[in-house]
């Protein structure tokens, strides 16, 4: 980002001078590198957005009509049933697959959920409560022949879970930038499937055809109108390179083999009520907890004050998680890991939650 | 955003550990500098979004109704007319109001084109082809009755032009973030008046009413969802705040300055058309030109190759603009200045100039 802003600081497709063109092959070399990791179809078909969000609202009302039916689980975030509630306003219906009280999916709750007006089924690909993974090959095998298409929200698992878009079979993949892909926020987006297409949620200038006063119909510049954040998507780039030299399968490792010790450490804590699912190789590195009877706020502030430990406290955008844990009337404390967590970190945090839970 | 992204790294809203506190205040006190630029009635009433396109778009797609008629001149940019030919297929028509062939608009021909459906004037505050300004002033006093509400697409002018939303009475100020308000792309936004609301364009997470599956109803939440680009609005903030200091008033001085000397300059060169304003007093510091016979294209090649210039050829994103001009078959070679464009910096630009069409 730094050398972007001191050495480049043009804006991709908005001039024929050097600078742009510097911007415009950065911007291209970050869609192939994107493209690489969750093996696109073509690097045009990686569309940026400033977060996660803007994507799931790009994918839903770019997508869905009225009269249309979609699917998801009950462990959604809000920026996958904030917008399908508006919908429903309008006349798209929603029906919701149940998960279990750890968050787990059975594929056939979602078959069971279909209709023949179903045209979407959306999951989270991880809780961003438990981490939880969900069954997205499953899903996805079960409903190809079918013709309903498949979007998924990786905003927990995009750079911890190795995710390929065609073999899985999502027609819609949508990320963020500033978890585990280690970039920068306001960075997000989407893949988008050979077969599929969308209207855009934003219209405007491209830098292309702009001798007319229509969207231009080729991808990206179809769905990615006015100024890119460059500088953002430098920063996702410089990320996702240093993240594919690692390799995401040793992220994954890494992040499995912290939250087993993590997990065998709570058994042995009286007080301490774990959520999700008890073993981590169906989770990503996101766990919520609870001390006895402390409100999740308190623990998080005696984790900061005393501990140096950040944690997210409450209901974390997703209500529908908690309603399907048990934990809606009072939230939970969430820890998480990344590739650069230490076995010394979740030592120190095991330490700190048996103070807390032994005062 | 060295600072934010070395010593903070906290998402606004979404926990109540110090770094997101930290945050939540920076981003804060971002709303604040901008609500007292543009004296905005709240700093709650400053939204931001990802460019001045997507501020745009969520004041067309938010105000608009079918059946709703919308008066524009004919120096909009395609952030403005692309989302409005998109919304002509949904039942909003639209008039634009003929500028004249320097860009000038007479207040009386948006007052010629209401009918009693308008509901909505937008108008550029200044062409980004040639900088004329547009009587943004004029047209509010006279549609201050009406209950017509009034938009100001303010990206050449946030910065450079003094606007006081409250005094001249605009009910939505759209602005980018990266040009003369001297922050980084991926910026912008939108200031909403006392009393107009909007519908979401992206619905999702706030960090707040985590409880509801509906969209909060509040500002600035209810328009804001998902992770902020906080890195993005901390360098926004420490660029207004440099720029409140230096003063607006002083940067418009500068710029008017260094534009009467290059005007004047062209005047001597045989050649080369100018386009715009022939008076600096009535345009931002854009000049938009072309060397006889010469393809824009060409002339920009020659000015960076030759003369380390750099400038944007073509249409720029207005297809109308350049109509009104008499330019939309070959384009022109569009020059910029900032506050930090010296004197010498236009004497260099003469001299290419001239050079060039000597050739």
């Amino acid at each position: 980002m730094k050398d972007y802003l001191e050495n480049c600081g043009g804006s991709p497709g908005r001039a024929a001078h050097g600078k742009a063109l510097v911007a415009s092959r950065l911007v291209y070399g970050v869609r192939d590198l994107l493209s690489t990791l969750f093996n696109a179809s073509s690097p045009d078909r990686v569309i940026f957005t400033k977060n996660a969000t803007e994507a799931i609202n790009l994918v839903l009302f770019g997508f869905l009509n009225p009269g249309d039916h979609v699917v998801v689980s009950s462990m959604e975030h809000n920026a996958v049933m904030r917008p399908l509630r508006e919908l429903e306003k309008r006349g798209i219906s929603l029906s919701i697959a149940q998960c279990d009280l750890h968050g787990f999916l059975d594929p056939l709750a979602v078959k069971a959920a279909l209709t023949p007006r179903t045209r979407l089924i959306l999951l989270t690909h991880a809780s961003n409560v438990t981490g939880t993974l969900l069954p997205i090959a499953d899903v996805a095998a079960m409903t190809r022949e079918s013709g309903i298409r498949f979007a998924v929200d990786a905003a927990q698992t995009a750079g911890v879970c190795p995710i390929d878009v065609q073999s899985v079979g999502v027609d819609f993949l949508t990320f963020t930038g500033h978890k585990s892909l280690g970039g920068p926020q306001g960075t997000g987006g989407l893949v988008l499937g050979p077969d599929v297409d969308l209207r855009p949620l934003v219209f405007g200038g491209t830098g292309s055809a702009s001798e007319s006063e229509f969207q231009p119909e080729f991808l990206p510049d179809k769905l990615e109108s006015g100024t890119l954040n460059a500088v953002g998507v430098a920063g996702l780039g410089a990320a996702v390179s240093s993240l594919l030299n690692f390799g995401v399968e040793n992220v994954a490792q890494h992040e499995r083999k912290l939250m087993h010790a993590f997990r065998n450490g709570l058994l042995e804590l009286p007080h301490v009520i774990p959520y999700g699912s008890e073993n981590p190789e169906n989770a990503v590195g996101v766990l919520s907890l609870n001390v006895g009877d402390l409100p999740c706020e308190e623990v998080g502030l005696q984790l900061e004050r005393d501990y140096d430990i950040l944690t997210r406290t409450g209901l974390h955008c997703a209500p529908a998680a908690h309603h399907t844990l048990g934990t809606f009337g009072r939230g939970t404390v969430r820890f998480s890991v990344s590739r650069f967590t230490t076995e010394a970190d979740i030592s120190a945090a095991l330490d700190a939650l048996a103070k807390i839970a032994r005062r």
